[in-house]
């Protein structure tokens, strides 16, 4: 097994970081690494904002509710972005270049490309032994985030990204079994409909969040998606994507 | 440097693939990477598709348009997936579970937890050497390759991932400049407003495109952008994914 494979097996959150600020070549390389990413068609539909006020980070961990927002040794923030790309293109037939720019299939495009940039800068960050921990808390209040970064139209705050260096080292956390992820050739619905999968599944979590060095706990992969959906919650990202001309038609 | 930075910045895409198929062990390392990027609150809400069958490969390539999307070491078909996730829950308040997972928050959320996946995916492979391809023109008919793939409600083809031993050696895409993508701690609109940084991209990809070893041509970024969305294109993502139930209010 090569180091690149064994850095992405190697893989946890990482929610406490020593004061450390990152370096300018450590931030270029992440930033670097981001932008050699796959991108639909060139058209690199993204933003990347870095965050280094104080009072923004400050605001910005008041939205998520996690203390790693604001101490790391670096925060990104990742943003689906057609802004770029309308203002490069609306001049010639601007109501077409809208009906694409404001349509489902582009706001997949821009959430795909951000996120391929973005796992490409967590590869990086840790390949250099830092840590990283996503913030999709920010969309919590993604208006407030949207507002805090002066988003013009046609982009949005998808996630943070917080990186640094570790001052934890919690357990790698376990993933369902290769079989529930993995099909081939087609759906195979039955591996849920039979339930065998998940079930084993939940005896192996429950067995790990009660042996894991910190944060021991008594739950399942189950009731844990159960807590998660019996509320709505986030209702307010649709009305919000719209408001942006995102997948708006 | 290390490997694995070298590793993404010499990423280019491989439309053409030796013969040779992946091996097992192969499969499984990319799979095990895959499965072991960050995931949102714990949800896995993807699902990878291996496609193995002869008559289904050439009927995802017909979709397509490429070749390389038949002929590969191997194609991945990667989805995103809250079907998963409903079976487990559903059964306790259904309806507020039913909110949740029919949201564009949710539908954000399984897109990215798809494309973290897949991302790992593609460096894992790269690092063993073998070249990879994201193929997006899957969803130039995705209503076909959901039938093609019996996929249930709640799940969706995203793109595919054709992986092989590369049998060319294109030259490294450039990407707009870091400036251009990076800001920081708000979005400076006036970076594209003057236009300069697009301009300064646009003669530099000129004089690549000429420059190139094979499929010379005369174009620019901003050309092709304009070419891109001069026509709506895809429009039909739209009324599917929401068909699927997905993105859905």
């Amino acid at each position: 097994m090569n180091q690149t494979i064994k850095t992405m097996l190697n893989h946890r959150s990482i929610r406490k970081f020593s004061g450390e600020k990152l370096t300018s070549d450590q931030k270029e390389m992440i930033l670097k690494s981001a932008m050699q990413a796959s991108t639909s068609s060139h058209v690199m539909a993204y933003t990347i904002i870095g965050v280094t006020d104080d009072h923004l980070k400050s605001d910005l961990r008041a939205v998520s509710g996690h203390p790693h927002v604001e101490n790391n040794g670096h925060l990104f923030v990742f943003c689906a972005d057609l802004q770029r790309n309308y203002q490069v293109t609306a001049a010639d037939k601007e109501e077409s270049v809208k009906q694409n720019i404001e349509s489902t299939e582009q706001f997949i495009v821009a959430t795909i490309d951000a996120t391929l940039a973005a796992q490409n800068a967590s590869i990086a960050a840790e390949s250099m032994g830092l840590g990283i921990c996503y913030i999709g808390s920010l969309r919590n209040d993604i208006k407030r985030v949207d507002e805090l970064l002066e988003l013009p139209e046609y982009v949005i705050p998808l996630f943070g990204l917080a990186v640094g260096h570790p001052d934890h080292k919690p357990e790698i956390k376990p993933r369902l079994p290769l079989e529930a992820i993995y099909h081939e050739n087609k759906y195979d619905d039955d591996k849920y409909k039979q339930g065998q999968l998940v079930k084993e599944f939940d005896r192996y979590l429950k067995t790990y969040y009660q042996s894991r060095s910190t944060n021991k706990k008594i739950s399942t992969w189950t009731e844990q998606m159960e807590n998660k959906y019996k509320v709505p919650t986030r209702m307010d990202v649709t009305p919000f994507v719209k408001s942006k001309k995102l997948n708006l038609h």
